[in-house]
């Protein structure tokens, strides 16, 4: 089989944070940033993985990312306002989501509204480390045109990701994670890394004719899931996520590869329901336990062989690659080891080795 | 054109709340039940309208739902815990709406968690109370079993609505609201009803086949809209309108036209958000005009005349149905006549005429 080169998750994500560094962001905002690469890649979800390490470089070589800025956070009741002060979406993401936990703990629910904000990577990110103090979180996030609205012609809306999650006690918890597109913009600009076709129904050109084409569909849009549905969907995100936090929206949140003028202004919007309030944790978890269970034990239809809960596939794979390493298509580890070399960090030395797996 | 009988939406309320009194409910309690099915006729949204009419005076008759109950409403700062007690969903949604708007007003934002309801109709009746007090606000609840899981065989979640609404100034107000199914449940009632096929790929068989026949669809199962995606989010509408609240779930919430020996036992759960922490309402609903006006003068695809925001279709439906009536199938008509006429209450008296369109 010809494939990728693989790499070691821990080793790989210091590469990433070393060039952060270097390339002049203080040490815990290049952690972060690199922790949300790295963990995308480790749940498989490749297309918001290093593959994004270039372009975040990138931008803040070009000044268009601010490091090293204090953000404003402003504490009202549940209510929680960041200005993101155009830092790394991980960065600005990661200190929305620890006022939401402090602040969901302490009055029971929280909305944090974040403008301000750049592209914040995988939503899955936020939301494990929310489960894991026992909340019921729900994380949005707008992004910059790339669907065409419900009847509409060209790009208009972001593929907008919704994500919710909620612990459970012996079973796998659940951890919806998804674009609000057919399929993410994502797996377009994988597919086209590749030189892999996509599925018909995922995507159009520029002219609005279907296509299965990567290239074509990235100059065109993806469409959203479910026709008016999904349109419904991304559209509300936009508005929590921007017109609420003051953040863009449209047309005014803008394209982090095409864009050299001006900042993102993403706004992403994290709502957290204290458990608690509800009922005993233990409680919820046996409730969430049982309802895995009958779902799981539910027959399944000709040629499945198993239902799996949202996130089931995404825990196994980091399993899988925690152990035995992450691969990385060709295209993608040539671009982070030139990214490297402009700072003299090596990715050869993120390589994955068999030592490890053995130790 | 042979087409059903047309009724004055007033009276059509005055009819469903008369019966309800005459069946043994308190007036109030009558008079919101009654609303909220002629509101959803008003929209067009005739799947929960007036057409459900029968099977709530049948489940009031068998002592299925209960009337006159005190409902149990915990304030716990932002997070409001209600219990149904079995009351008519539209009554315990009309509670729980009213502590959302009063919570979101004076914490900033709501978290309102339900269990022990029923069947509360269209999420767009509370909705539309709740942007009216310049609130943001997401609702949802889950519903009997009808859509099989991502995979699965036979249904196990319920076509779980989710409604998102906002505000708007001049522009027509953002209303989202949805089943999770690629279409409502309610809409192959209607076409079982009209004797119509649907088309395919809305709904299997009860041997997991696609099919065409309503009959034979409402015997078999929906199917959640963009495959696995909607699966998720008819999933989280369950762990957080059942699971967390203590509602039923999965297979613990009860079908209201299958189960005479049990309580729906229905969850929802209402998050409200008040604009004014976050900006000036005036400065909110100039955005959302902006955003919408933007939108909606996109270039159409071809073959489409108007780009619309979710809720114009059914605000314009309104407006018109108010003026000209609301028609009814014959089949419905005369399911009504006929509850009707078991507490002395004449339909006909609903029927509309052109008097008060002239007047
Ligand atoms: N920051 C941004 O601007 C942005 C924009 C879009 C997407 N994203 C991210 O992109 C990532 C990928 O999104 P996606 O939509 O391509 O993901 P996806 O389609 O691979 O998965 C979506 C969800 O469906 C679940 N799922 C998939 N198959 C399933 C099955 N057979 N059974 C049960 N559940 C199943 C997954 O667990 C996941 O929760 C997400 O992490 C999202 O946050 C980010
Ligand atoms: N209580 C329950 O158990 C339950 C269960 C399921 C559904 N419901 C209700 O059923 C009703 C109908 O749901 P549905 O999914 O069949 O509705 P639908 O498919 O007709 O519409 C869904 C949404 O899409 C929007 N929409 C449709 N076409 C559009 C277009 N061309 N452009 C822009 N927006 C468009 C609508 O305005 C609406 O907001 C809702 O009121 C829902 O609350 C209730």
């Amino acid at each position: 089989m010809s494939r990728g080169r693989r790499f070691d998750w821990e080793r790989l994500q210091d590469f990433c944070a070393q060039v952060l560094q270097r390339a002049g962001a203080p040490p815990a905002e290049a952690e972060v940033v690199a922790e949300s690469l790295v963990y995308a890649d480790l749940r498989g979800v490749d297309s918001h993985g290093v593959a994004r390490f270039p372009i975040y470089v990138r931008r803040l070589e070009q000044g268009m990312v601010a490091t090293g800025v204090k953000l404003d956070v402003e504490f009202d009741g549940p209510v929680v306002r960041v200005d993101g002060k155009n830092a790394y979406g991980a960065v600005v993401g990661m200190r929305a989501l620890e006022a939401a936990v402090a602040t969901a703990k302490r009055h029971g629910c929280a909305v944090v509204g974040v403008k301000h904000s750049n592209h914040f990577g995988t939503c899955a990110y936020y939301a494990e480390r929310a489960i894991a103090q026992d909340l019921v979180f729900l994380a949005m996030s707008n992004a910059s045109q790339t669907m065409p609205p419900y009847g509409g012609a060209r790009p208009f809306l972001g593929t907008n990701p919704l994500c919710v999650a909620a612990p459970a006690g012996n079973e796998v918890p659940f951890l919806l994670d998804m674009a609000t597109s057919v399929v993410s913009r994502g797996k377009i600009i994988v597919a086209a890394q590749r030189g892999e076709p996509i599925p018909l129904g995922w995507a159009v050109d520029k002219d609005g004719r279907p296509t299965t084409d990567p290239h074509a569909a990235l100059a065109g849009a993806v469409l959203p899931l479910g026709g008016a549905k999904g349109y419904g969907i991304a559209m509300f995100i936009d508005i929590l996520a921007g017109v609420l936090t003051g953040a863009g929206f449209g047309k005014y949140v803008h394209n982090m590869y095409e864009n050299w003028q001006q900042p993102q202004n993403v706004g992403h919007l994290f709502i957290a329901i204290d458990i608690a309030r509800f009922m005993p944790v233990e409680v919820f978890k046996a409730r969430m336990d049982r309802y895995i269970r009958d779902l799981k034990s539910e027959p399944t239809a000709p040629g499945v062989d198993e239902i799996l809960v949202p996130g089931e596939l995404e825990a196994r794979t980091a399993r899988l690659r925690r152990q035995q390493g992450i691969e990385l298509p060709d295209a993608v580890a040539k671009e982070l080891a030139d990214v490297g070399k402009r700072y003299g960090v090596r990715l050869d030395d993120a390589e994955w080795t068999s030592m490890k797996r053995e130790a």
